[in-house]
C-alpha cells in the first residue's frame, strides 16, 4: 500500500539520508528542480567567506600562490573525475559548458584532418546545436549534420570528424548508449564527444570504460556548484599531447608568467584553459564537491531509481491525465522524470503555490528532477499528493 | 620639500579620500598592485552573502526571475559603460577577456569579408597575441600581422580587417593614441578593437569620442571585481544589428527558453553572450561597481597624476639606481609606474618584507600600480621610503 507511512519508513532506512543535512533546504519547499539548479551545500558559504575575507581582501595578489588559486581549475577537475569515470589529470573545471564544447569541437576537427562533419542528433541540447552550428559557419569545410539517434550509426562515414551527443536527453531523461555509440564512432575513425550536463552526479558515468575521447559538463546541476558555476571538460589522456585549444589564452600557456609573445601549450589538460579563471565561482564548486568523496555510487543509483519509481507509481495512480514521457525502464532513465499534460504550464504554477518547484519545457512537458542526495521518500510522496491537488485546479 | 608632512597634508586635502574607506585595506600593507588585482570593496561581502543565502539557497531556480539573474550581465555592463565612454546598451559583462577577444576578433573578420588580417603590435598583451594567433590558425585566410606601433599606420592596407591594440602598455604604462589609431583604421576600411584592461577605471576612456568599434576589458584590475571576475565587451551601437558571435550559446538567443533547435541572435549586445552566466562572480563585480556612480572622473585623473608624479620624484631622489621605464609625461602615462633594475626580482621580495606589494615582469621590470581610489599620498611616501630601504639589502 502506497501510503505516507511507507515513505517515512523509506526515509528511516535510507543509507544516504545524512547527506540531506549537508544542503540548505528551504523549509516547506519540495525542490524537484535539482536537474536545473542544484541546492546549496552548507560547505559553500564558509568557503566563500574565507575566499573573500582572507584570500582576496587580505591576501590580495599573494593568494595566487599562497591560497592555491593558480591550480584551482585542475584541483576542481580532479574532484569531478571520479564522478565521471575519468583520471584526475583528464578533467579541468573552467568556462561555461558552451565555451568548452566549442573548444573541444574545434580541437576534434583539427585532430581529424580531412574530415569536416560534426554528427549529432536534432534532439541534442539546443545550445550544443547552436555552438556546433556556429563553428560550422566559422570554419570552411565544417558541416553540422543532424540525424535522428537511430540513424547515427548509418551516417558514420569517412567525412565525420566527431560525434557529439548528450548523455541524457534533457526532455525525456533517456540515457543514450554511450559505450555503443562511442564504439561506432571509433569504428568509423571519428572521435566521440559527450555532454554530461544531465548525467554526471546523478547517474553512473564511466568515460574510461566507454573509451570516450572528449566530454563537457556543467557544474550547477547535480554538482551543486551554484548559479552559473564553472563547467568542466575532459580530454582522454592519450589525446592530450596532440590536442590544441582554438582559444589559446595565457592560462593554458606552458610558461604563463614568461609573458612570451608566442604561444606554447602547457603539457596536459591545462592547455585547454583560456583566460583568467573565476576563482570565486571555482571555490564555490570546489566546496560543493567535497561531499562526493563520501558518496557510495551504487547506493546513489539505487536510491535514485527507488525515488523515481515511487514518483511514477504515485503520479500514475493519482493523476491519470499525466502521460509519462520518460522511459519506463529505470535502466534507461536518467535522474529526472517527465510527464506530458496539455495544461503543463498552468499545472506547474499551481504546483508552485503548493510549495513544489519543478520545471516546464514547451509545449507540454513537466520535468521533475530527482536529485538523490537532497530528496527523501516523503518528499516524493508529498510532491505527488500536492500534484494531484494542483491538477484539480487547472 | 618632499617630506612626510607634505604627504599627510595631501591626504587631508584629498577630495577622494573617503573612497579609501570603501575598501578593505589590510593593516600595515601598502598595496601597489591594483593594476593586477584590485582591492575588495566592502560592498562585495554582504552582496555575496545575500546571493548565497537568499537568492541561491532559498530562492533556487526562482531567482532567475525574482532576483534578476537573467539580466545581470546587461546590468553590470550598463554600470561599466560610463567608465569607458559608452552607452549602457553597448556593454555586457561576461566570460574572460580572452574569450571575449576571440569572439570580437572572429566577428570583426566576418564584418569585413575579403579581408583576413588582424593587425597588432608585438608589444600587445601576450594573451591577446595568443588568442589572435589561435584564430589565425583556426580560420583559413586569417593572418596575424604584428608590426611595431610606429608602423601600424603604414601597414594599414586593404587586407586588414581589424586593428587590435591594448589601450595602455602593460609594461611601460604608455597610453596609445586611441582616437588617432582608430581614425587610421577607419580610413583604411578596417575596424578598431581596443583592450581596456589596463586603462578602464584608472584613466579616462572615451570609446564614443574615439569612434571605437569594438572593445574588451577585464573586471579584476581597476574595477575591483575580485580574482578572475567576469570581463566585459563593447560593440558600437550601429554594428550590433550586423555582428554575429562565433560562439552562439543559448544565452545570446532571441528566445532562450523556446529551446528551438536553430539559433536566432538576440537583438542588441545580448547576442554576444554564450553559455550560462556566472551569477556569483557577476554579483561581486556588480557590487564592486556601485561606488563608481559617485566618482568624479576629473578628480580621479588629477589624483592619479599627483600620486604618480610624487612617486617618480621620490624614487628618483632616493633610489638613483632605478631607471624610469614609463613615459615621463603624465598625459602619456597610464595608472602604473615602471622602473627597471637588474635585481628587480630580489628588490620586489625585499620590498614585500617591508610590507609593500608591487609586481615584477621579466627581465628587470618593477611595476607599481597607482590605483587612485585606494591609495593616499602618505602610502606613496612610505612606499618610496621602504623601497629605498629594500634597495640597500639587494
Amino acid at each position: 500500500m502506497n501510503d505516507r507511512a511507507r515513505s517515512l519508513a523509506g526515509d528511516r532506512a535510507d543509507p544516504l539520508r545524512h547527506f540531506r543535512g549537508r544542503f540548505h533546504r528551504p523549509p516547506g519547499l519540495i525542490y524537484l528542480d535539482g536537474n536545473s539548479l542544484g541546492m546549496m551545500p552548507n560547505a559553500v558559504l564558509p568557503r566563500i567567506e574565507a575566499v573573500l575575507r582572507r584570500e582576496w581582501a587580505e591576501g590580495l595578489i599573494r593568494s595566487w600562490d599562497d591560497a592555491g588559486w593558480w591550480d584551482l581549475p585542475l584541483r576542481v577537475g580532479a574532484k569531478i573525475a571520479p564522478l565521471i569515470g575519468a583520471r584526475e589529470e583528464e578533467v579541468v573545471a573552467t568556462d561555461s559548458t558552451s565555451v568548452n564544447l566549442f573548444k573541444l569541437l574545434a580541437a576534434a576537427l583539427a585532430l581529424r584532418p580531412g574530415r569536416g562533419v560534426i554528427l549529432t542528433d536534432p534532439g541534442n541540447f539546443p545550445t550544443d546545436l547552436y555552438i556546433a552550428e556556429g563553428l560550422s559557419r566559422l570554419i570552411p569545410g565544417c558541416e553540422l549534420r543532424s540525424v535522428p539517434l537511430g540513424e547515427i550509426a548509418g551516417a558514420l562515414d569517412r567525412s565525420v570528424a566527431v560525434v557529439a551527443l548528450g548523455h541524457v536527453d534533457y526532455r525525456s531523461a533517456e540515457i543514450l548508449d554511450m559505450a555503443g555509440m562511442t564504439r561506432a564512432a571509433h569504428a568509423a575513425g571519428a572521435l566521440a564527444l559527450w555532454d554530461l550536463s544531465h548525467s554526471a552526479g546523478a547517474i553512473a558515468v564511466n568515460l574510461d570504460a566507454a573509451a570516450v575521447d572528449l566530454a563537457v559538463g556543467c557544474g550547477y546541476k547535480y554538482l551543486n556548484g551554484g548559479p552559473g558555476a564553472p563547467a568542466y571538460l575532459y580530454v582522454r589522456r592519450d589525446l592530450q599531447a596532440e590536442i590544441r585549444s582554438p582559444l589559446p589564452g595565457w592560462w593554458g600557456h606552458a610558461e604563463p608568467f614568461a609573458f612570451a609573445s608566442s604561444y606554447v601549450a602547457a603539457p596536459g589538460i591545462a592547455r585547454m584553459l583560456c583566460g583568467t579563471q573565476p576563482i570565486l565561482a571555482l571555490a564555490a564548486l570546489d566546496a560543493a564537491l567535497t561531499l562526493w568523496a563520501e558518496v557510495d555510487f551504487a547506493l546513489l543509483e539505487e536510491k535514485r531509481n527507488a525515488l523515481s519509481e515511487l514518483f511514477i507509481e504515485l503520479v500514475e495512480e493519482r493523476c491519470p491525465d499525466l502521460v509519462l514521457a520518460s522511459p519506463r525502464d529505470p535502466a534507461r532513465r536518467g535522474s529526472h522524470v517527465s510527464f506530458r499534460h496539455p495544461k503543463g504550464r498552468e499545472m506547474l504554477e499551481a504546483l508552485r503555490a503548493e510549495g513544489v518547484v519543478a520545471d516546464f519545457r514547451r509545449p507540454d512537458l513537466l520535468r521533475f528532477g530527482i536529485a538523490p542526495l537532497t530528496l527523501g521518500y516523503t518528499d516524493i510522496f508529498d510532491a505527488a499528493e500536492r500534484l494531484s491537488r494542483a491538477l484539480t485546479r487547472v
